[in-house]
């Protein structure tokens, strides 16, 4: 993450100046506002704004007149309360808006959480800049076997090296065709230079996507917990994970109560389909399963083991193998 | 309005905190906030929180690193520009919270707004106050023989002497009972003393729809100017008119730019249908039109004439009539 | 239900109508289309229309040039994977539209799921009938002292009688007026006989909520079981649950495989919190639990044994008690 | 567009099967169902379900247990009621299926539009076809000097020529890199031939963004009028202008009456804002602007004029100049 001296300025001031407002507070947020954290090699992620902290999520639940808040203790239980009795709508009552940036594909996986408030910086009105995705070597793997949507095991050095140059060789020459046609390029330019470059809206096609784009994204605590709870998710694709993570730690900072909540009952939960559940309480009975009590398929059961760190000797009957 | 000594209370404390905040300001809202203002007899908008301001609809719209304002000026230009040409994302990056005390009958009509998230005083959960709306005679109408589902002229002395008798009569009784079934009635209780009532959530459904109801309401800007457009319209139901002309004129504190946009380019604008089009064409050209050229039916024909001023006779050629 | 001669014979007439299409089918669906199924006194279900089937969500998960099934094991088990994965955009593109009469009561708590479309029976426009919503005695239960917003015990014949007494009476007498506002009333009328009544947008709101209102409702299936997940639970308000069990049966008939991986994965399905999946994890060992090793309030823990049917007794340490 | 012969056979054999309903039909767009209509050089548009037509609307408004038909004048007569006075709800009663191929940097475009469900090919999962977007010669224009996101004059043979020349050619080679990272190529692997090659999720980004992706998308009638007012509008960009006149003809096969009620008060029509309000007051008196009464900007003066057909010279007074 470079950013240039102008940019980097424009957000030393916008932190410099400080207000007087009646809103509801949360310091440990309000600190680190506007604040760049860096993700992947050139992306980040920016607090600009928020509504709310974890006494509005509990004073719109009471309906409040005042702050809405008790003691601690009380106010930590009915959100706890809430969390676990899907009560969504009191955590909608709080609203984050972030400043993103990140390569194209990427936004393409984000962009499909549709309850949210996107604006993209246009490529149709104005010009990309020369930045990149390249991966770390040790995030370039294979198309896992498993899992046909995730990562087997890493590359070695000599496919690794490989994979950069192409990445990097197609990404610069498909930028140096790009500035041609918009006649930016000082050299080389496809059209007379008395005339305008070719359209922007057409010449973006010509960009790979791992370029960088950036998006002001505005979500409610609630959607924004289930935009976590799949993309910092260890099955999401590493580079939304990145942002996902970086996002759950500004999170913490900014309702600490609700993070805990979130972390308790969904993030870290288990969820047991109808023949799981059957097949725990035999467990904890002490019986053990009889492979044609399964109840589920393969992969099923392999998550299932994992869930619950069983390993399927201890649990199967004997002749199960 | 009668809001208790204890709910002043909680609201005096809150107004009088007072924090320090890095966040977008709007001193001209930041200073009215938690503020009842009354609407219809016992009714109330108050705003509990925001998000953003003008610049903040710029800065998402350049997609900026810092406040994303230039010179007044460019900004008007460009919120002005972006609310011409139906670029709503921009408007999406304010949010507003409002705390509304509202009759039940307006608050269905309401909730069809779909974007916005909600809270709602729970009636399953709590018991509801004996307060229900009341209309000031000038608001007894009878139906419209010209618009199905709007008022035409005011009731008398004595028919609204009648309905307001029935509307009040009514509306004790069923709370009267509503408290009976409650075993909240300190004489005529239905159940043993020892025993807690009716269950809340079966003894609400004996209560009038013009009791009142809370809810905790919150829109992004965009959303809330969809919302003000089609209920601070003159063919919307009075009673929800006077909360949505409560609500424009907190806008204006917010947001007066973007306040002033919507009223040029919406809320006082002209939408003129293809065949009102061509009529228009036809008479800036100084000519008249023949009763078989207006192709639309006699009300939307009313409507057009109503937009802009006209008179039949100065516009119909002399057959017309 | 008494749907008057009128009605029943529309109903009669659109379902003799049989058309050729190349849409996507459900037999057992299209079989009952337009069918009211009775709920409560006087309310019902009808299915008006529906889009899609089973093989329409395997369609668009493979985004498919042809119908998109496969052999019936292959959609069956891509089904369960999506459902378990929470895949849930190939059920959004199934699609149904109920028709829906219910009382007002209930359409508040309904209406609440915002991801759907709904359009009411308009009382601004029309005259609402003289329907109301009185329970059966069984169902006229005290407050529950373990949960605030549910039901306890019944109450006993004379209590029920008195509470169905109050009921009954309100909504007669608030009807009469009702009609008498609008001067409907053949005897006695508000107003001077020539002149319309008070406008209808005013009257309704002398009505109680337990009236019946009507409306067409949309909504796509991924959406549908999110509502039934919560409304055919248990712990909904017994009326709602009502509707939301008859939608079940019906969803039966549409998706039979999506219905059947809704009940394994979601419905009959088991979501242990991060403590709550430790102590399993201890219980599967053979291990019992020390009271302060619960790390959960004494109504979640009272949960927690019901969700796995364990005794207390069973699984605390001796000392436990 | 070149469909495989596979593919041309699922969809002949989709195309093939008739079945009998009790639905809602609509004849015309029943016809074409399944039928790929081009779009751009290699994408298209099919229809592959639908609920719902016009009597569908007027069923829904009038809440009705028939068909909600009455005579096709009344039913043009409300749907044109509907449509006029921005009465939304009884259009979304009406569904529609699209399966779309389309370049990627027009994906991103339309994806923004958030009240439909989509499906998209899988990147993660599956491999891109070697399909991509190049436009027609008489496509290639220069940014507009005028507009800051639209295309000016088209470019002379050998510039497009020479753009042409790159779009080709960087597309050509980012698909040979991505093959040969996907260990697809025969000739040129990355990897060992015993192992599966770089992860799909990783590979694509190497893709232009002119590359076809497919997806099914489905929205209600109400949402896709407003995803055609914008899309289909002179001022959307060419690419997805394709795509939105060829769902309105599609639209139009499917139902008429709202189709042309669309036309008439959405599509045709012109918004005047207060001040252009005014001076279409001020010229049907047969009265001149002068030009400190305009009220509005250069740009949209320019607007208004071409709004209304009309000529500076003609309206403003002489010293205007």
């Amino acid at each position: 993450m470079t950013l240039t001296a102008e940019k980097n300025q424009a957000i030393d001031e916008t932190q410099a100046e400080l207000f007087q407002t009646r809103r509801a507070m949360s310091d440990d947020l309000d600190t680190v506002l506007y604040e760049p954290f860096k993700v992947l090699d050139k992306g980040f992620v920016r607090v600009i704004d928020y509504m709310g902290n974890d006494a509005a999520v509990t004073q719109s639940a009471r309906v409040s007149y005042g702050k809405g808040t008790k003691m601690l203790n009380q106010d930590k239980g009915l959100i706890n309360y809430l969390m676990r009795h899907r009560h969504t709508t009191p955590f909608e009552m709080c609203e984050i808006k972030f400043h993103v940036k990140l390569p194209i594909f990427i936004a393409r996986q984000w962009i499909r959480h549709r309850t949210a408030n996107v604006n993209e910086y246009s490529a149709r009105y104005s010009i990309l800049s020369k930045e990149f995705y390249i991966p770390e070597p040790d995030q370039l793997a294979v198309q896992s076997t498993l899992n046909k949507q995730g990562r087997g095991e890493t590359l070695n050095a000599q496919e690794s090296a490989r994979v950069l140059e192409i990445l990097r060789g197609d990404s610069e020459r498909c930028y140096d065709h790009y500035q041609e046609m918009l006649n930016e390029d000082a050299d080389e330019n496809i059209l007379d230079e008395n005339r305008s470059g070719l359209a922007r809206e057409l010449a973006r096609m010509n960009l790979t996507m791992n370029y960088y784009t950036e998006w002001y994204w505005k979500v409610d605590l609630h959607n924004l917990f289930h935009f976590l709870s799949l993309r910092a998710d260890s099955h999401a694709q590493y580079e939304i994970q990145a942002y996902a993570n970086t996002m759950l730690e500004l999170v913490k900072k900014w309702v600490p109560l609700s993070y805990e909540a979130f972390m308790k009952y969904r993030k870290n939960a288990t969820h047991l389909s109808e023949p799981a559940t059957k097949l725990v309480k035999k467990l904890i009975k002490g019986e053990k399963i009889s492979p044609d009590e399964k109840g589920m398929g393969a992969r099923e059961w392999r998550e299932f083991l994992d869930q619950l760190d069983l390993k399927e000797d201890d649990i199967l009957l004997a002749n199960a193998a």
